[in-house]
């Protein structure tokens, strides 16, 4: 993939800046209770690809935000998601033993103790919301929090899991499958821009609405990839279980679409996604490079 | 038991309050993912004792605090606790099948959903408690929000649980019991009793001190209380199933200390909290009715 040297020194140094971060803010791995701790560190640690919290960077820089708030913002966000990941692989779940070439965390420390870390990564979200300061102003910071807290709730995040659920072995329309992975994937991809935007100068309205289209795109054709890999890729290229969508008979955009047709929309979703930005000039150009990234990923 | 007729209109009015703010605010069943919205309520309305909110209350009036803040406190913290029964009575931590008298939320709505919508009550905590206003000063809101999410967290409510999962079938000592209840149980009802104190008049430090050292005894208490009630009553009493702490071999002051003595032990634990009352005069009233509810209860 051809991206500038200049944004692959960028994400170089936001992944470590937050690497850093979570190594010191998650509990210690002697902290009582010892093994529940060592989960929630496996689960979060040294793991994926980070976009949801450069996608934070990047927005923030719009607007000059401190990267002192958006590090916090970054780190909540990726518990929320690695908590969902972790509860994802759960038996009761998907059953997945491998995520980022590693065990998945029920398999390394036990159903229960994945459970618990689930849960407690994301009160730990909250925790970390609500005692750095994010912004001057603190109903500012109180917005960001409920912001988090719907992208990850039941019409979130959550909502769209339980529709996935509901919907395997069973035929989805084109539009159902968009409404499903707008909540899944696209909810928390979206706070992790529009919350980025949020913690410095206010941004005029027209922008803000901007950059909205450019993260539902994003979100929407992250997916569209996700669903195009899961079915080229092998399993040791992903780092998770390759085919599980078609051997779960899960609609996906490959199966409705095929995959010639599901890997155009993902290029015409990065289309609208740069369109959506054009109003920035060039503040555009690390969210522009971010969609480039995401769309143009082998794993 | 004899409780004023006075703390039992007011417990009354109390819990229809909160009730009712539940019944609104929850999603409503005809929202999707429906199924899900359906589990969330199923886990939250209509039961239980509704002991934290009573808390919230009872230490909001000491601050002469306003009720519209005490609900949105009191149904978070509700929500939380909710939140922690479905999960820990799923097959892979407690496998309980009954729950207030109905069947827990996974029986009624499969292990999957019952996941989810722990997941989803949990932020829908964290979005109420940023949502509405709780206190004209920001800052004060972001740091009940603060103590929501660490009560909640791996060193609170969620470590207490993995303690717990740890010590199935060893044998802990009268120290590691109570600093795993603490935990588990106490983390929730001393934030009840903190918060509801904190979103009114600013309380002077020697009765907050006074209030956190009741908070604590009374979190004990209503644990040993649970293990004397678990060995004495039946389930169709319990409306959960009895007996279940002999039979999966758990440490309880029961176990350790005997029945009579655990008894005694309890009411040792509602003589501190009502001591520790003292300093508040006649305003202790509901807080005091409260902690001979919480002892004397029968079920």
């Amino acid at each position: 993939m051809n991206l500038p040297s200049d944004f692959k020194h960028w994400s170089s140094e936001i992944c470590h800046i937050l690497e850093d971060f979570l190594q010191h803010h998650l509990p210690g791995p002697h902290i009582v209770p010892q093994k529940l701790h060592e989960a929630m560190r496996f689960a979060v640690l040294d793991g994926g690809k980070r976009i949801r919290p450069l996608l934070v960077f990047a927005a923030g820089e719009l607007v000059n935000a401190p990267r002192e708030a958006l590090v916090v913002i970054a780190g909540s966000i990726e518990l929320l998601h690695a908590y969902s990941l972790v509860h994802d692989d759960l038996p009761i779940m998907d059953n997945d033993t491998l995520r980022r070439g590693k065990p998945t965390c029920h398999v390394q420390y036990g159903e229960a103790h994945a459970l618990l870390a689930g849960d407690t990564l994301q009160s730990l979200a909250f925790q970390w919301m609500s005692e750095f300061s994010l912004h001057p102003d603190p109903l500012v910071q109180l917005s960001l929090i409920r912001q988090l807290a719907v992208a990850g709730g039941s019409r979130g995040m959550g909502g769209g899991q339980a529709i996935d659920l509901e919907s395997t072995n069973g035929l989805m329309s084109l539009p159902e499958l968009e409404a499903m992975h707008l909540k899944k994937t696209g909810a928390l991809i979206r706070a992790a821009v529009l919350m980025g935007a949020s913690c410095g100068e206010t941004l005029p309205s027209f922008e803000y609405r901007q950059l909205s289209h450019y993260a539902n795109a994003l979100g929407l054709a992250f997916q569209v990839v996700d669903d195009v890999l899961d079915a080229e890729m092998d399993t040791a290229t992903l780092g998770k279980t390759a085919g599980k969508d078609a051997a779960a008979n899960k609609s996906t955009y490959v199966s409705i679409m095929g995959r010639v047709q599901a890997r155009n929309f993902s290029e015409e979703l990065l289309k609208t996604a740069r369109e959506s930005l054009e109003a920035f000039g060039p503040r555009r150009n690390r969210l522009e490079s971010l969609a480039n990234f995401i769309v143009n990923r082998r794993s």
